[in-house]
């Protein structure tokens, strides 16, 4: 199963609206066929193990890092491929909570006579395919929150020089982290104040995220990076009806797509716009943006994980802070995320955190 | 010697001004003296370690962390008495850069004809007797900074609320970093706000460090908990001319310790008081106060290592700053201190940071 979930990671970012699945089937002891689901979602990981397995799948285990389907969409569903195959036992980490599969697919492998052992690593799987699980069972996708400062939690001098904060080795886990998410999103401030590409870059790796804008008023100028490679890499514009029709043309010319979202205010109503993400498919969204933005988002409680890049730096309180007002009346009502992990970056350190 | 090095260790914050060293005798492949300087100084680890071995020692190996002494003080030379003990061969970690040793203590063994090995483990002894060497080579204390704050660097909510911002796990720590150095040294800032009593609590120990407070003007009250408790355990007040003679007067009351330094405008002159204080003798300072005052040390060079314990908690932008304005002009000047050790204490992590 650590093997199959292994497999699966391969698959974040690219299986959207899908999710990752890892599945390894073993037959004597040994590895017949290894799977994960592919880019766009499919085939599923059960379908590629069994392909590599072929005749050496008859009597044997097949690993699953979640419940196999039972439904017919656009292939028939992986548990009848498994009876099919001739699968003599099924390991699955998880139940699906899919309201098509919701223990349908087990329950299909045990009719046709198969043993079936579920919720081996089911935490870590769980964890493996949190944006998959929370958009079906709360119509939201899994939000990582990406935030880089100094020491005393700054991340530009006052007069606004960032580059660079972290070094070369936590610039390239952003990169990392951009490449494992359905997309990457940001505010109207960030991308007016620094023109951002928000692209996968030096990683070897031909795969991008989609790019998200929230920008209210459509104030970004399409003749910027995200609208100069709107049609290389899509690029998704949130805006509200506040925006004029001569930013959406312009915008919409770039290859772009556009979204009206209600206003909350005269901001981009933030519950609205995760929701509407999820119902477009997506399940992994990685921030990158400044504090204020940070800030609202952590407000209306969408925040995940926080992936916090700490540079061995000081900056002090003239400088620009890392997250903006958060209007706590008492220390009680502070977030208290909790440690994940730890590692270091070269110089700096990233540390994870849990909502 | 890393178990001399070890048994150094227990020696932190109660010998100065002498270095905090350690001593193992081994003969036959077997320990037969282990010893590390006492509280206050003396006796040294060579006569601890000579006194557990006794005839042992002849013929044997010592492991000493730093030179032996090689000057008539108060005592004779441990050279000497490690000489009339019959040892055979010392494996020393450094030289020791005291005027009065300065490699007099190995030419002493080796004209007695004792074999020297010199510099085993050097760079951990050094950090380990950094203080003691900093003091002789600098004329300074080894100053550590704590700072406790959340993700964003904020150390209290607006309106001042800040217990508790850590856990217990890391408190508990703090009181171990205190019992560690010779000194616990706050602001006059701090010391109003918090009425702290920087006393080491709940770690079995009876050892206390010394408090100081840097108080230029001596507004902190003679009878707040640093003045009650000032018989039992020795607090040095550092003001300046601007002090008014019926606060020196109450304050000496009390039995603090009061010393005059230098003014740099209406405040004390960090680098007289630090001065000052390596005159006294102290070795290794702890620093806890608030984020001007870090700021202030930053800015006049005299951290040498930064304790941040981060807790996994945000405050946002209105919070208070655990660092006050360092005056930076580019990015280019932030201090860039660099990460020597990484742990997690409960919900919190502790980051260690060598400038």
């Amino acid at each position: 199963m650590k093997h199959a979930l292994a497999l699966a990671a391969r698959g974040l970012g690219r299986t959207w609206p899908n999710p990752a699945v890892g599945c390894v089937i073993v037959a004597g002891g040994r590895v017949v066929g290894r799977g994960h689901t592919q880019a766009g979602g499919r085939p599923h990981a059960e379908r590629m193990a069994l392909a590599q397995a072929g005749d050496a799948a008859r009597g044997a285990t097949a690993y699953v890092t979640l419940e196999p389907c039972s439904h017919h969409g656009k292939t028939s569903p992986c548990a009848e491929a498994l009876i099919a195959a001739g699968i003599a036992r099924v390991v699955s980490a998880q139940t699906d909570p899919d309201p098509r599969v919701s223990g349908r697919g087990h329950a299909l492998l045990r009719a046709a006579g198969i043993a079936v052992t579920e919720g081996v690593c089911e935490a870590e799987a769980r964890a493996l395919q949190a944006g998959f699980l929370k958009r079906v069972t709360q119509g939201l996708p899994f939000v990582t929150l990406k935030l880089a400062a100094t020491l005393d939690g700054r991340i530009a001098t006052a007069s606004g020089e960032s580059r660079w904060i972290t070094g070369p080795v936590a610039r390239r886990a952003v990169h990392l982290m951009r490449m494992t998410h359905d997309a990457v999103l940001t505010s109207s401030a960030t991308a007016l104040a620094d023109d951002p590409d928000l692209t996968v870059r030096d990683l070897g790796s031909s795969h991008q995220p989609l790019r998200v804008l929230l920008d209210s008023q459509l104030k970004h100028r399409p003749d910027s990076r995200l609208g100069r490679t709107a049609r290389e890499t899509p690029v998704w514009l949130l805006h509200t009806a506040a925006a004029p029709d001569t930013a959406r043309q312009a915008w919409q010319a770039t290859g772009a797509r556009l979204s009206g979202i209600s206003a909350n205010g005269p901001h981009i109503d933030l519950s609205a716009a995760f929701h509407h993400l999820a119902d477009q498919g997506l399940t992994r969204i990685l921030i990158e943006a400044g504090g204020r933005f940070a800030a609202a988002l952590i407000r209306a409680n969408l925040v995940d994980e926080l992936a916090l890049f700490s540079a061995g730096a000081l900056i002090g309180s003239e400088g620009i802070p890392v997250l903006g007002p958060l209007g706590l009346t008492a220390l009680a009502e502070a977030p208290r995320p909790r440690l994940v992990t730890t590692e270091t970056c070269g110089p700096d350190i990233l540390t994870r955190w849990r909502f």
